[in-house]
């Protein structure tokens, strides 16, 4: 338990492999109707019901035509229109043109679109033509999508694995997908330890702080597609800990707040201990958050296994401090919790941005400071700057944040206008 | 309506004027538990009740002493213990330190905290004595917050305006807010125009599709923070669109799919102009997403104004193709509806990541092509390709893709591993 640190990398690798580990056990399948699907993790492929699009389809409003003859520049006949919605017409003539509107289907025979802005008709072509003046000329195919292009029917368009966001909706929704076959959001069990915790709703006695942590983690569990179990906070003796650790088990994961430091009263890996725990890691060269702990308990001793009993269960110990618990439950809590959902998505998220100002730092940990990005907002580069804070108890850093900055282990400093790397919060 | 077409950055920027003007009107207030508050934006500032932190607090555990006696490496009696929770202790004795939990108050007197790991205690320093041996040398405040330092009692921590997180909801909680005040959600009213269109139930016919962009404009307002109205597919008539117009006034924001192309069928224009519109552009040189409408219509003639009828309403026509609609959203309509909802966040959100492969593209248009990024996990940089795609109308490459690669306009090659902006989605 008093092992050595790990890097931050050896960290995240540990993490990695337990979530590839967790990524072989399939969670259970619900149905939901597709307008409540948003933010779940899609469970079966989305399958095309027909070809994709059903039928060759115009891109532009024009004129569908055979480019050799268009390119030629010959007057073509106009034989007919289509709009959208419009069942296909019979086949093209020779020497014709069909008239067509975005989104309608392309005629047999005719294998391009002249757009409308480029073609000259009436006057000067003779009524009822339409020609394509030189020097344009068309290519088979130009503005055309071909009946199965995006995909034929039975075709697998989308694996399960994919947190379903609008894009997903809409090629589900093109499928036919009234509802779809989601995974059930993992539990996560969230304690709270320490004695100088009160709700928030009390007030707070002298030496007493409220339970921020407990809100803040249901919330981040929330967004990751976890469904939170804010159990009641934890007092610091042996007995509260082995209770609320058997109480937790039944949850798909066990996320602690605090009690995990060097401490008298940092109880939580004793109590894990005492509950079989194998530790992977007790500590990370990270600031903040570097008492963090990974562990794995074995199932409670049950007659009959349920769900999520059967096997050893992840628990991690998150530092107290609040901007330690946000930032080690999105490097490291979220990946396992990912893994759970069944994404096969990568979590955390990191992405890259300007540096606004220096930054000076020690070498020996790597960091992930309480920044702001300006993410770009007409035209600039994505520009990132440290929010100024007090340590990682400063919640009002913490809430005027956007992103974390990532100074590197090695790193002594990193000079302005140089590209880092943000933790996407 | 048929003037020249605006750049990226000409329509973007005026999306910005007409957001900040809509700021200007303050949303309606509601107060929900702070349990629902993720998503929301915050109506009111959060101001502190107490200092923050409320007492001079221990950031390690160790002892608690002045940094000047300890740094001349005396033994200092063990005057007493305070671990997280305890009320503050009296007054630290002069060359005595206090045991020290982190979370604890630090005594009156004390200056700074020895870390437990860098002291030396019993056999070699004495019974009940400490000392902090050299050449280690402590300056006073160190693991040590002042009471106060990152906020005192009544000091608005954080201003309205602000989208509410997990952070946030860690702040709120801190300063006893088990509710917050947020502004209402603006009601967005999404038209899908095109008699080709069919609900996603149905069966489409030949020359039909289903309607994958009222689902999917849905998701996206409900991930901007808005409440989508999804009103009834609108067919292709002046007396429909008419009709649908009359409906959606009700709302803060109207966006139009489909029907705002040159073609004989695209109606929303003319029942815009109709509907007494001034039109702020018609088109924008981007792919996807040229013909894209920014207009502003009139407040319905109404005998007695009520809320969202007394100004005039912002609309956004949309084209029709998926992908299309979706960039458009993102970059036009997301913007407004942020300012609607009377947040100050930067919308649409841009990042860099590290080009992963050449891409070559015409000059004349900025290009927001589906792309993946990697988002850099296990220390890689974040790094960004292409997905391959039928033109705008394919739906399995956006919902392949997980962010928009930007093209600048006049970008004619993007070098592989150069670093490029991408639009996060």
């Amino acid at each position: 338990m008093s092992s050595a640190l790990l890097s931050y990398e050896e960290a995240a690798q540990t993490i990695a492999d337990h979530a590839a580990a967790l990524r072989q056990m399939q969670p259970a399948v619900e149905r939901v109707p597709l307008a409540q699907a948003a933010g779940r993790v899609l469970a079966r492929p989305i399958v095309a019901d027909r070809d994709q699009p059903p039928f060759a389809r115009s891109t532009r409003d024009g004129f569908a035509c055979r480019a050799s003859e268009a390119s030629a520049h010959r007057p073509l006949a106009i034989a007919g229109a289509a709009k959208a919605g419009d069942a296909p017409g019979g086949r093209l003539p020779p020497d014709a043109a069909w008239e067509i509107m975005t989104g309608a289907p392309v005629p047999e025979g005719a294998d391009a679109v002249m757009m409308v802005e480029h073609v000259e008709t009436g006057g000067g072509v003779g009524p009822g033509m339409v020609r394509l003046p030189p020097p344009r000329r068309l290519v088979a195919g130009e503005n055309v999508v071909a009946r199965g292009a995006q995909g034929r029917s039975g075709d697998e368009l989308l694996g399960s694995g994919v947190r379903i966001q609008a894009g997903q909706i809409a090629l589900a929704a093109s499928c036919g997908y009234a509802q779809l076959d989601v995974f059930v959001r993992p539990r996560v069990a969230i304690l709270s330890t320490g004695d100088e915790i009160v709700p928030v709703e009390a007030e707070p006695g002298p030496g007493q702080i409220r339970n921020s942590n407990g809100a803040m983690l249901a919330a981040l569990v929330a967004a990751a597609g976890g469904e939170p179990l804010l159990l009641p906070q934890v007092a610091d003796t042996d007995a509260a800990l082995d209770a609320a650790i058997a109480q937790a088990r039944a949850a798909d994961l066990i996320v602690f707040t605090g009690g995990v430091s060097a401490g008298k009263f940092d109880l939580v890996e004793p109590a894990l201990a005492r509950a079989g725990a194998r530790f992977h890691f007790t500590g990370v060269r990270i600031q903040p958050g570097k008492p963090t702990v990974l562990a794995e308990i074995p199932p409670a001793p049950v007659s009959s296994p349920v769900r999520g009993q059967s096997a050893a269960k992840h628990c991690m110990g998150l530092p107290g401090n609040p901007v330690s618990s946000a930032v080690t439950f999105l490097l490291f809590a979220a990946p396992l919790l990912a893994a759970l959902s069944g994404s096969r998505e990568t979590v955390p998220r990191f992405a890259m941005a300007q540096l606004a100002g220096e930054v000076k730092t020690k070498p020996g940990l790597t960091r992930f400071l309480p920044a702001v990005c300006s993410f770009g907002a007409k035209g600039e580069l994505p520009r990132v700057s440290l929010v100024s804070w007090q340590g990682s108890g400063d919640l009002t850093a913490l809430a005027r944040s956007n992103c974390y900055l990532v100074v590197p282990e090695t790193a002594t400093v990193l000079e302005t206008g140089t590209s880092v790397r943000i933790l996407l919060s």
